[in-house]
């Protein structure tokens, strides 16, 4: 490498850095807002916020780092950094280009319309009202579709939203893996709805202390192996975890005293997320590399521990009792089958947060589809309402019975997140993937999981996903992991085992 | 006002309120280091810190602010300012002048001097081995006294010193304040120390579980008008407690289930110090004004609240039930008389932190007399293990056997903070002074404390001395409140009657 190529590339990383730094302080300053921080506050909170998010936002669209970009990545340059800088040019050019084709003005009023969105869509849901959301739906997707214009898309509009979340992956790929399940679902629904085979579930709902709860949580995120020494568990009100860099990932949790399900499987799913960060490797940080390629490959580590590990018979088979030693007497008289067939029950519900996995995919695809066909202008924002409840009835099989339990009911939109819906589902398809071929490599799955030895399991997804960060795209993940594309066979070969055996169908 | 200067005025407010903004999160960052934040995350934490501190060096000691505070300080100019720009203005042009007359060289190297010597000295307290930190040390004290010549000095090289703490208080005082309070205390510590009439404390000892002790502390916090809704309270090591906005004051403590007083009386102190920050005017905010004005000031309201309602017979006529709630019996067969007597024990130590109000201004006024003698060059590096023994022998009347438990105990001096110590003591003479003038207006203070209505006290002090922040000088707010200046003489009262009657000498 020459001098002068070396030169250039430790000052754009020093740039990066403290950008990177900047986000860090960023990420503790939002962990804190959503934990203890007191009410009185928050104003000056999102002041300081403003600042430092500006600030960030400067330094990245700045002229400095417009020509830091042009001269590394002219092609003899490019060629003699290395893997990360490499990288990490790549990040930063996507971002700079997102951020310099909107112009100045239109981005301040988005930005103003998004704020102003947020509480007025939480007005329109708690009345139920979505006339009053409307005009700013309309906005919003307004804004949504002229910012594609300026940013640009190949073959699909949606493409370029899809890009935000799930880099790489396209609509042929998503209305061909989305299709065959939606499929597939639908009758797996119906037969377990009408199994006369269900399960006991009242012990779900009695009693269990906040403060069991959070022993038991803490047990839990050992057991998975979650270093609390490179985090700590707090409560709040809508559970996440964060990685402010790997070596400071934080669980957050809630406790429900009537169903102890809500923090238990919620915080190995938010652990399964954590687990993911803590093992990014050390010399991604300081750069944009450092967190989850996707939000979807993100999705598929914590449902591959809530799902996989967490309603693992075997898991309940170790962890029946320390379950039991928290709790305060409900499980006694419990046996261990009534309880795993509980846990996994599954039933329709009408609110995508509180679906079971069954279903759960059924809810993103309704809202992919509505998205894209926004964007397609095959739909008008006026005609959501009544698409949502029609096609909800025709895959869930219940309707709503007003907007705030139908096409109300996400924050998503509020901030124009259109895109977005698509990563959970295939977080789900990722997750089943993953779950094949790791049987592959680690046969006794089952009974590593039985006897509590998730040291391989966890050393064979650092080793095929956390440990890269964004150093591989979300499809290169899978293709290396599968030998080929996103594929929804494994998660209905699962789903479909399950549920029959557990309804007898 | 003209429109040039309100132009003016508006884009320098705009400037330091970006420099306020990086301070709040910078004391967000220092505040969850301090609480909970994973030690695996130390290394990266510092990184951040390290970047937002340089911004910050970097904005207050930038060209532009330096064109900032040369337009604003032209006399035609600043005397259309707003106070409170005004004083902001003060603040900065202090701040600069400091900062841009050390060579940057130098201040380099002090800082890694600084940081370097602080785990120094850490090793060298815990070996009791003054060899091992003295090279630093007399380092530290060149750097120190080169700095003076930097910065200039009146009449004396320590009232510089001083200014950084105490801005506006000066050696003459000191020697004068503290020379008398040092004549009256060593005859009241020997009557003390002499007298037979002791109190009976076994059941100080006794265990008192962690959990019962949180919730006292949080207890006594509402109780003394704390506000959790712009605050909260945490466990730490060494605790403190942070303003980082007034909206936002967070107190810590530590608990020791062998002696609640740790974490009872210093929560009161705690909260006493966040007291004074919540109640500091909101206008202030955004500038360097909103916190307390000097840490002689801060200190005495921590004292006024741990010692004077804290330590008062009514607080326990009033809130000794409460504790024996949340005991576990070890107070059921002791009368409030015996409890009062005890947790008012004054005891000897050769540890500064751990002694009792009577001996405490002793051990700030050995380390002010010999931090003086230091930058006279009355005194070597070399002399002081010994000048330390021989004074605390005469003023205290122990001898320390080692010097990790004599001249090394504390850390000050290890990150350079000569100058520091007298804050405390004045703190105490504040207190004490502050309180007799609060009679003056609120004759019945004992009874308003045995009731409980803290309303008025508050308010008293906050009108006085909370809500101006740094608008007053500490010498301003303690001759507004007493009409003249710092006197030893009611500190002197209040310890003479309490620990006679107490002690019977």
């Amino acid at each position: 490498m020459t001098d002068r190529v070396q030169k250039l590339e430790t000052d754009f990383r020093q740039y990066v850095k403290k950008i990177e730094d900047y986000g860090q302080a960023l990420a503790l300053l939002a962990w804190d807002s959503r934990t203890g921080a007191p009410k009185k506050g928050v104003n000056q909170r999102s002041e300081v916020i403003g600042t430092l998010s500006s600030e960030v936002f400067s330094l990245s669209t700045s002229a400095q780092m417009g020509d830091f970009l042009n001269k590394l990545r002219e092609e003899a340059v490019y060629a003699k950094l290395t893997d990360i800088t490499r990288k990490t040019v790549d990040e930063c050019y996507k971002n700079f280009e997102r951020n310099v084709k909107i112009p100045k003005e239109e981005h301040k009023e988005y930005v103003m319309l998004q704020s102003q969105s947020e509480s007025l869509w939480e007005e329109a849901k708690n009345k139920a009202d979505f006339e009053l959301f409307k005009p700013n739906l309309k906005k919003l997707v307004e804004f949504k579709k002229r910012f594609v214009r300026y940013w640009g898309y190949d073959h699909h509009p949606y493409n370029t939203l899809l890009d935000d979340y799930e880099p790489g992956v396209f609509v042929d790929t998503i209305d061909k893996v989305f299709g065959e399940l939606r499929d597939q679902l639908i009758p797996l629904v119906k037969g377990v709805t009408e199994s006369p085979h269900q399960p006991k579930t009242d012990f779900l709902y009695e009693k269990f202390p906040r403060a069991n709860q959070q022993a038991l949580s803490i047990d839990i995120l050992k057991e998975i192996g979650y270093d609390f020494e490179a985090g700590r568990l707090d409560e709040t009100v809508h559970p996440f975890a964060i990685g402010i860099n790997p070596n400071d990932v934080r669980v957050t949790t809630k406790y429900n005293e009537n169903d102890f399900r809500v923090a238990l499987f919620g915080t190995i799913h938010e652990g399964g997320h954590a687990l993911y960060e803590q093992n990014i490797a050390q010399d991604l940080i300081g750069t944009p590399l450092a967190s989850g390629t996707s939000m979807g490959i993100h999705e598929s580590q914590s449902l591959f521990w809530e799902k996989f590990v967490g309603k693992n018979y075997g898991f309940w088979e170790r962890n029946y009792d320390l379950l039991k030693k928290h709790a305060t007497g409900q499980f006694d008289h419990v046996s261990l089958d009534n309880f795993y067939f509980a846990v996994n029950q599954a039933k329709q519900s009408l609110i995508r947060i509180e679906s079971d996995e069954l279903t759960y995919c059924l809810h993103i695809i309704l809202r992919y589809e509505l998205e894209k066909a926004l964007m397609e202008d095959r739909i008008t924002v006026d005609e959501l309402p009544e698409i949502w409840n029609e096609k909800m009835e025709e895959y869930v099989g219940i309707r709503p019975q007003h907007d705030g339990e139908g096409v109300l009911q996400d924050v998503h939109w509020s901030f124009g997140a259109f895109g977005y819906f698509p990563s959970y589902a295939l977080g789900y398809i990722y997750s089943a993937q993953i779950k094949e071929a790791m049987l592959k490599d680690l046969p006794n799955f089952d009974q590593l999981v039985r006897e509590g030895e998730y040291g391989s399991i966890r050393q064979w997804l650092t080793k095929k996903v956390h440990q890269h960060g964004k150093m591989k795209k979300p499809a290169e993940i899978i293709k290396d992991i599968t030998g080929g594309g996103i594929d929804s066979k494994p998660l209905v070969r699962y789903l479909d085992e399950k549920y029959r055996r557990l309804y007898k169908f």
